[in-house]
């Protein structure tokens, strides 16, 4: 299992717009085969900073993703409403270990 | 529902101990009634670097999470550890919305 986090840092206006289409990147992204979470969160002090956190059963689930419509269409969507560059950190996983707990 | 990540960098000969500690803390954390998940990971890149991903189904149940002695045991048993001060987001949550889903 592996769970990449990205923080998004959008630019004010765009806010609503980014919320709209990172909620259909959401509901597509967890019906892929291999997708066991993908959590859409707000940073509760700052409502322009995001965080997605996107667990897959694997490197090559969480690499097929990325070839996904889904993602190419919010990829090109989100990049002019970012502030700045979003960043990607990725994750082995401690706990919990088994696999229906994701 | 409220979700804190939780960022620790830890000094390279305490990874181990570190570990042990945490998943002691992630153990009795999922048992609090209000947390819905307690998710421990380590930085694929960076084996210093670890995430906690602590989503409680209220502002009073994270609350109550400091207050376990679980939770006081591990950071004072981790707080000699760190290489630098552990960065603490709270979050909102946008998705999913459904508590089950948590």
């Amino acid at each position: 299992m592996i769970v990449t986090t990205v923080i998004v840092y959008v630019k004010k206006e765009n806010i609503q717009d980014f919320i709209t289409a990172t909620i259909a990147n959401h509901e597509a992204s967890i019906k892929e085969p291999g997708n066991l979470r993908f959590d859409f969160l707000q940073c509760a002090d700052d409502p322009s900073r995001f965080l997605l956190y996107e667990a897959y059963e694997s490197e090559e689930a969480a690499k097929a993703h990325k070839n996904t419509p889904h993602y190419i269409l919010w990829k090109d969507t989100v990049a002019n409403w970012m502030a700045k560059p979003r960043e990607g950190i990725k994750h082995n996983v401690i706990r919990p270990t088994e696999r229906n707990l994701w």
